[in-house]
């Protein structure tokens, strides 16, 4: 006997799948070069945190459930150690947050507590594709995330044009008719009105209105990401706020404004089911095989930063809002004093990201360059487009560095434009 | 407008399984009766659980980060705040603990720790099925978990007869030769050899390496679930233990043996595969997509608890295990004091189950019955049967019962049987 050997044309087509291996690649080029000014990395600024305040958090949920929920010592001990509801045990603290900050109105069983927003979104896509039909529209470029979780759903991703203003209407109306002349059951439409993630643009108010008419018209549900609409001075109202026909499923994350550590996210899937109950508890019994349910212990951590901030992300965030203003003025200020001419940059309001256009092929091999010779990284634009553009754009992250660190970087930036143009 | 109502009809097909369905009537008889004694619920015990102990395995965690692999402040801070390793930060532990209890040597980096057992079913699942042809073959009774996991993926599960030793293996191999003719491509064999879920049945050291000879012969994987081997007195090798030719992926929990409230679970795929890596980076891609990573906060938890026994999880679970072992006997006892006759059940030497076979249908009304009339819940055996039999056969669970809670129980189980024969 032989040892096994399983091939990979036999496993399922995801492993194949762009999606998949660009964050594979991404990590391996940070990892290998850990000296270099990463303005590729996406994760959230960390100087604030401190392993002391996983035990504060702890002891704040434990006295909620205490306090304002009355457990007695056996049923506290329980929702901590046992497995809990399928559907979350801070659904109320959620629903909380959502109305002081979003101004969101919601059931707190409409809410599906997650491991992290990735989870939520591979739940609504698992749900919503019933045949080879079916089809969701999302935004090109695109965040990694939702064409890995479509590629696992077997669900085809039909791209939709961006434009400076984020997601261009008219290419999505026309995409839905040309969807539907092919046969094709389009479900739902994938967007993040909020700073995108690549490019960090965000939509104007009367385009989410307009999105939110369409979205009506031609009866399919908008999946709203919100990683990143609350770090912000300037926010404009999410679309679940603006929905009046449970037209939008919310897809929420606690990664950047709570912290990655616990992997808490959720959805609001406040849509009736015939035949069953809300989507919500379709979503729920999905997550039932996948995860069970998510971390208690996780959720206890997330819970207690809820109560920490008097349930509010944004006063909990003033901190860490401020170093996201700065930094991202920081580096808009940066680029302006070091390029011009045939490069240019978008100028986001807030979030994590800015979009640089730049005259040469901004592709891995380039990244790689970069990292060796000049110690600085970023993200090529052309991962978020599933390999079919972009080459000439980059995506510069700049919420996790320091001042100084801006600096040097953007210098180690100038020096490699230098060099190759 | 009105407001959206999805159509059940159009969503993914697992949302009318059974599987996904059951979990959902059982736990809501469970919440309809609170007061009534259960024999249904398979949690751990948790008379020894403290949230302290959360707090100290925390500190645990950190005391590792920094002695053992010398972190500095900021990166014990990075390691339990931010996104982590994709396949997990605890591998090195949960090798140790294997090799310790388990005389399983892997490489961390063939381990996947995964949100629960149950991601790392799905993830297991979710990379074998490539095409329709594809099946996984799976013992009737089976855990639901399976049955919900394969659904998730599209994969058809093959049914193999059990006897009083577990699987059949003659029906096994018959099984697969009738699947082959059909054109079918069998992929894996999921099994529990140790104190299945439901029935309580462990295998025999002469079938386990019968079974290890089978899957090489006929080239499948064997998919080991291992949630309750640890907790008995004689332990039997697991399949992993004996595999020589990587044909075992080892699916662990930690629910068990840790706590549930962590949701930390692992595989063990240490299988290589051309045109990849192992396969347990190929199930870290699709983990990737699916919760980005397990909570580094859960898996800090759990790390300390590993910590806290030395490394050892026999020996973290000394007292749980008398526990086990005691409400064993005293329910095995019990029943022979109480029943004889028309009503028999099976022996098991450890685990949290124990199978009767009753002479009436033992189906969800009766079951409903027992709990309103006579206070006590067990668990109707056709749930993991897929609906397809075990109308004469119930589960008794008695993991989590305190020795009164048992008597009674059993004294009511006694009143019930008595009113209905």
């Amino acid at each position: 006997m032989t040892d096994v050997d399983l091939d990979i044309a036999t496993l399922h087509g995801s492993l194949g799948d762009r999606a998949l291996s660009s964050m594979n690649f991404l990590n391996q080029i940070a990892s290998e070069y850990p000296d270099a000014i990463s303005f590729a990395a996406g994760r959230p600024y960390e100087g604030f945190y401190d392993p002391e305040h996983l035990h504060h958090y702890l002891r704040l949920f434990r006295a909620h459930l205490e306090h304002d929920l009355g457990y007695d010592e056996r049923e506290v001990t329980r929702a901590l150690f046992q497995y809990g509801r399928t559907k979350g045990i801070i659904n109320d603290l959620v629903a909380r947050q959502l109305a002081t900050d979003e101004q969101i109105i919601a059931d707190p069983e409409s809410i599906v507590v997650t491991v992290g927003c990735q989870e939520a979104l591979f739940l609504v896509l698992r749900a919503l594709r019933a045949t080879a039909d079916d089809v969701v529209l999302a935004p090109v470029p695109t965040y990694v995330g939702l064409t890995g979780a479509a590629r696992l759903a077997d669900l085809p991703v039909h791209p939709v044009r961006t434009t400076g203003a984020g997601l261009d209407l008219d290419d999505l109306v026309a995409g839905l008719y040309a969807l539907r002349a092919a046969g094709r059951r389009p479900r739902a439409i994938y967007v993040t009105p909020d700073f995108a993630n690549p490019t960090g643009v965000s939509m104007t108010v009367a385009d989410r209105h307009r999105l939110l008419d369409i979205a009506d018209r031609e009866d399919v549900l908008l999946l709203e990401d919100n990683a990143y609409g609350l770090l912000a001075d300037d926010r404009l109202p999410t679309l679940k706020s603006l929905d009046r026909h449970a037209r939008v499923v919310y897809l929420g994350s606690f990664a950047k404004t709570g912290l990655p550590g616990a992997r808490v996210g959720f959805a609001i899937a406040d849509q009736k089911v015939t035949g069953g109950g809300i989507f919500a508890d379709e979503l729920s019994k999905i997550k039932s095989m996948l995860t069970v349910n998510t971390p208690p212990v996780a959720q206890a951590v997330i819970g207690g930063r809820l109560l920490a901030g008097g349930g509010s992300l944004v006063a909990a965030n003033e901190r860490e809002i401020a170093v996201y203003r700065a930094n991202l003025r920081q580096v808009l200020d940066g680029l302006a004093r070091r390029f011009s001419g045939d490069v240019s940059w978008n100028t986001p309001t807030g979030g994590f990201f800015v979009t640089l256009t730049v005259p040469f092929r901004a592709d891995d091999g380039m990244l790689a360059h970069s990292a060796r010779v000049h110690g600085v990284l970023w993200t090529p634009m052309h991962h978020f487009y599933g390999g079919t553009g972009g080459f000439h754009e980059l995506r510069l992250s700049c919420s996790v560095l320091t001042h100084e660190a801006i600096e040097v970087g953007l210098d180690r930036l100038a020096k490699f434009f230098e060099e190759i143009s």
